[in-house]
């Protein structure tokens, strides 16, 4: 749908102008009438649904839990949330947990089933066990991109097939003729890139090669992160000719370390990410990287939460019937200028 | 205040495990107890101080409003505003409008005064008369990041001087030596980036050098935006040898352009940007650009907020008493790797 502002870039106004024509407000010219209606026929703008649905207290409110707001990925994401939330006249307001379990329990507490009807929560680092006292007291919990399809978490969930993400990383890799990778890994051992590293380590194993500890670095999830690790990782094993990382911040910052030390990407270094975030589309060389299906991920789950809400007053937690999994489709390669043929050693 | 997560990390352990030894709940060994209970002195984290007052149902919340979350600003500058809102043991629950002043009007009929005890509100494109409507329900509202601290908008507000940023940027590709001056502005006339484009041309004329309408080009405020107003003005006017623009996200679109139009920054191109967000600092070259003092504004907005909320049930709406206006410490130039000196032609 259309936004306001789109209206108002068609129609050559402000965004005031179209709202004033809309509610036949302020003091707007014939003409300059005409031509707001026009451009939101032509774009076919349906005025305040879901404005109106909230200023009549139905409350259509949903929260969404992430772990880290300061994580470009968590933004986009909250983004195709409400796009998806406005066409059932849902609002979306975002809590940002900073990865403190106390602080996310205590706005589940605050806000689930009062303010917001159901809580979609991405990787925001809560206990479980709160997310099920949420659902007991009558508010759907929907977890979105969950890593594991093959493991459900016992809640409802929308799943991505990380570990495939994974192997098709390792997999252009290795095809591209690299033989000595370095994997920067944004998470514990158990942690959430587990999934993607054993994708990593099934491609290698796939191909007969060695993915030695040596060649491991396991850092924070972010473009500091990266940089760091592939520092330490180039210069205590400088045959390496390539960098896998589990998420696109850290190879982000891989790329910025290539650059520091000299070494060109991706003619002395091929770096590949996982997720697809703007920011690797927009880096200079752009990221190759293995995209996950962000936006349809987010419809899933938005999606999932209304079929849970039609549901309700009837609702019963996850924990009493049978948790729902869905799962998008597979994760793509997308091949851009960080990544290349190995060269001769 | 460090973080559950900087405890856990320090202590080496998972946030679940700090979580259960603070609450004396789970199995926990006396070893890794121990542990916790040293990390959590050497770090001074005060439990839950925040979440408790939240579980406890004083509802101590505030809103944010934001125009745009997929602009890196807005994710920045909730970030401050929530370590700064901890202190007072305030939640922030972060509402983005998409540039919607009817979406702006529909969450702040549902959830001021209601969910969240006070708004603040960074440029959302919302109706001042919305605003006022909403003190005058007894929520204060503080504007954030305000333009023009000597045109204070009626409302209570953090004014920030971005005339004098654009002076800054301005006088300092002067002071290289450029003398054709390319400025990309994220605004229309009377926008938002009206007083940055002022300030630009205060250098300009300060200097004696002309500023011809040919030299400017308005755009959208994004990477791309900046990117296609870099190649269009470089092809119509290829004498420039320095882009001023009026945000870091076009200046980001602008190193793009120059890149991809074969024009090595800063050698052949200088580009200096205004605000530096973090993927200024991440750029290669590293954007030189004008910081203004976000954590600073936002400290003063929930300060300010805090002051009216303890005021209150005498508070009185800005409209009734005379809004303040806080003005955050001067804008400062931060020069990096995108500007150098005006090559002779």
């Amino acid at each position: 749908m259309p936004t306001l502002s789109e209206v108002a870039r068609h129609a050559g106004v402000t965004a005031a102008t179209v709202s004033n024509v809309l509610r036949g407000r302020g003091r707007v010219g014939e003409e300059t009438r005409l031509r707001v209606l026009d451009a939101v026929k032509a774009l076919g703008y349906r005025p305040h649904l879901a404005a109106r649905a909230l200023a009549e207290g139905r409350a259509p409110t949903i929260a969404l839990m992430v772990s880290s707001i300061a994580n470009p990925f968590y933004p986009e994401f909250a983004l195709a949330v409400e796009r998806a939330a406005r066409e059932s006249g849902h609002f979306v307001i975002v809590c940002n947990t900073n990865e403190d379990p106390a602080t996310g329990r205590a706005y589940l507490e605050q806000i689930a089933g009062t303010l917001s009807e159901g809580v979609l929560v991405t990787n925001a680092n809560l206990d479980f066990a709160d997310l099920h006292k949420t659902e007991a007291r009558g508010a759907p919990v929907v977890l979105c991109m969950w890593e594991r399809p093959q493991e459900p978490p016992g809640l409802h969930c929308v799943a991505v097939d990380f570990r495939l993400a994974g192997e098709l990383a390792g997999t252009h890799l290795v095809e591209l003729g690299h033989r000595r990778i370095g994997a920067i890994v944004g998470s514990k051992v158990s942690g959430i890139h587990a999934a993607r590293y054993q994708g990593f380590l099934d491609a290698m194993t796939q191909a007969g090669l060695d993915a030695p500890e040596s060649h491991l670095r396991r850092a924070p999830d972010t473009v500091q992160g990266g940089y760091a690790a592939t520092r330490a990782l180039l210069e205590a094993e400088p045959g390496i000719t390539a960098i896998f990382a589990s998420n696109d911040l850290p190879a982000l910052g891989a790329l910025h370390a290539a650059a520091d030390l000299g070494r060109q990407v991706p003619r002395d270094l091929s770096v590949v990410g996982i997720t697809d975030i703007q920011p690797a589309r927009e880096a200079r060389p752009a990221l190759t990287t293995v995209a996950v299906p962000t936006a349809e991920a987010a419809e899933l789950a938005v999606g999932l939460l209304r079929e849970l809400l039609a549901a309700s007053p009837d609702y019963v937690g996850a924990a009493e019937s049978a948790p729902r999994v869905c799962t998008t489709s597979a994760p793509k390669l997308i091949v851009r200028s960080s990544t290349g043929p190995a060269r001769a050693q």
